[in-house]
């Protein structure tokens, strides 16, 4: 592959690259030097119901990885644990310790779905932060002007708005900025709404002696309201741990436009795959939904497996295309006017094992697949909707299809 | 003496006490626990080349002093240690530890002619931030708003006039608050231009959970020009080590206005009687010179001496006032073109000692005294300049006068 080409990958779906030609140097050295180039991204300790949004970025750094650099996925938990002192911000409070490493780690089993965890670096900011004395956090202050912080689009409309900005947020900019130099980041990742940071990170490298890292920054993903940007508090979200069938189902409600825009920024299909494929949409020759079904096996694939992919892509071709579906599954009729059943109860009165027991060891033991989806958890509550696919150990397989008693 | 003289004495001068009726609760309080009152002054590291203007702060000092409770004599070494690492104002740089504690001893040395040593702390604040971290420091930043700090004056009018502020900057007035939390101030006394630095010590301290302190700033004290606060680089000062017919001198030269403010700001006389001094002039009953004397006579006195102060009124007297003055002097002329000449030089040439071996030990011995002042530096050169009195010893004394040769 040459330059072109590795220039054309990281610049799929990106935003801003400042400056293109400062990365095309700092590839060319790399090659020439055979030291891959560092590249940064951060993300908040707070608790990580990681959605398809957050993965823009990580399918980004996941392409550095593919090139053959250096990814870092830094996590503020330095900031996090300390928090919002000033309480005004309801949103912020201080994380402990034990909430900070318990989001790590499930930040860890998401996003190890997508990068390659032997070669991932995850690091917290912390380790470097919490050796840094009052002076020189003064010292760093010292390196940017109040005027020039008050550029930040959020803090020059809350200060124009006459909304309290604590001395602190201040510094928090500077930090995150700092976490670059500590690094000694190439490249730093982020959201459109985290260029100004990643412009400190660059400043500040300067200041330190070191070369100003490239900043790339990546659009923030519409919902699946193709309009807003996803956020859980909006509804219009993918969450990355939500069934199989409601990943499934969710993508294909979304326009076609929308789609190829999660092609281009979320899928792993080459971009030269994925102009083919809109040339035969556009020319008529392929139904776009066939393309969109596609995709939902990709990314429920991604995060839920293989077998769980093709479970989906089933229950969504007999529910909605209401296609016959060539199934020697044995179905049965299960009553109940609850929301949830525990699955231990669902096990024993379907009589797909011989005691409670049994069935907490066959769980244990991951042989009980739900719609595709290995169980681990003995507690579970099921939501006892429409139907399922329950499967134990290698032969025995049932649909259980849910009936108001 | 009853709380109200009490509440006059502090009162005195003030320009500002905030609240007098806190002051006078933590006075009453004092009163009946016996605990004394903990007094702060802050002052900067920077090299103590210390005028009248310093002392106004000295003096409110000592009388807090006198009345029984503990002051503390605050050197903010912290920041001048950290300097301003922006560079954009030359006036700070940053000290060494060295400079620090020479400028230290140099301040111990001067003060300690108004204030009780034994009775004074001095406290550097290097002492408690050194220690703070800069998630500690964060915390602190979170207790102040950015628009708050904008609202001081000197940050405001460069905001407005696009002058920059180092984010730096802003924590400094927090550092100074946070000193009274490590001290838990009952008062800080400061000029009136710190009067928002002292405001935000008080309300740090209810933050952490303090009886906030109370605040009295004094004026700033005009120079001798009577017009422009006294300042070094406005040429309008009177310096504590200038020599004793210096001071004196420049006091001699005060309007009679000023006089009554230096009586107010700067003598240990009471009120009272500067009111009924101030009567005396206003009736014609005495001539305002006399007064002017009197303070001349008190300030040479305080920093110089007794006897110093006498040669000091003395040489004035001769030289403006023409009186003859009863003198056994032995006068002789030293004929030189050099500005300044080496004291052992003058010693020997004079044949006031025998050798310059012999000039060395009685300098040594504290044996030398020039216009009433004791030289303990025998590489001090002296102002060739109009005359002086030399005393070697108990008897040996000579009026020196210059010539150009």
């Amino acid at each position: 592959m040459d330059i072109r080409e590795e220039l054309e990958i990281i610049k799929r779906g990106a935003v801003e690259i400042i400056t293109e030609r400062e990365l095309k140097e700092k590839l060319e050295r790399s090659r020439r030097t055979g030291r891959p180039l560092r590249i940064k991204a951060g993300f908040d300790p707070t608790a990580p119901d990681i959605h398809l949004g957050h993965t823009v970025l990580i399918q980004k750094m996941k392409q550095f990885q593919d090139l053959g650099h250096e990814v870092y996925f830094l996590i503020g938990d330095f900031t996090g644990m300390i928090g919002d002192p000033s309480g005004r911000n309801e949103m912020r409070s201080p994380l402990t310790r034990d909430e900070v490493l318990a989001n790590a780690k499930t930040y860890r089993e998401q996003i190890f779905k997508i990068l390659d965890p032997e070669k991932t670096r995850v690091v917290f900011n912390s380790e470097w932060m919490n050796l840094m004395s009052a002076a020189q956090l003064i010292e760093l202050a010292g390196k940017y002007t109040v005027a020039r912080m008050l550029e930040r689009d959020d803090f020059h409309k809350r200060f124009i708005g006459h909304y309290p900005i604590g001395i602190h947020e201040f510094l928090y900019p500077l930090i995150q900025g700092y976490d670059s130099v500590a690094l000694n980041a190439d490249v730093e990742l982020g959201g459109t709404d985290q260029k100004f940071n990643l412009i400190v990170g660059r400043e500040l490298q300067k200041e330190f002696g070191q070369e100003p890292q490239v900043i790339i920054t990546m659009p923030l993903l519409e919902g699946i309201d193709g309009v807003q940007k996803m956020s859980k508090s909006l509804g219009n979200y993918i969450g990355i741990n939500e069934p199989p069938k409601e990943i499934y189902g969710k993508i294909m409600s979304i326009s076609d436009d929308l789609m190829w825009r999660y092609y281009e920024l979320l899928s792993s299909l080459t971009m030269d795959e994925i102009r083919r494929m809109k040339n035969q949409a556009e020319s008529g020759e392929v139904n776009p939904k066939e393309f969109k079904k596609r995709l939902a096996f990709e990314i429920v694939e991604r995060f839920h497996g293989y077998e769980a992919s093709c479970y989906a892509q089933r229950l969504f071709e007999e529910q909605f295309e209401k296609r016959c579906i060539p199934s020697d599954l044995e179905s049965m009729d299960y009553f109940t006017n609850s929301e949830k059943v525990s699955i231990i109860d669902l096990l024993v009165d379907c009589k797909m094992v011989s005691s409670k027991s049994e069935a907490r060891r066959l769980i244990r033991q991951g042989s009980v697949v739900m719609d595709g989806v290995k169980l681990s958890d003995e507690l579970s509550q099921i939501s006892a909707k429409e139907s399922i696919i329950v499967k134990v150990g290698k032969r025995k397989i049932k649909r259980i299809v849910f009936k108001k008693s």
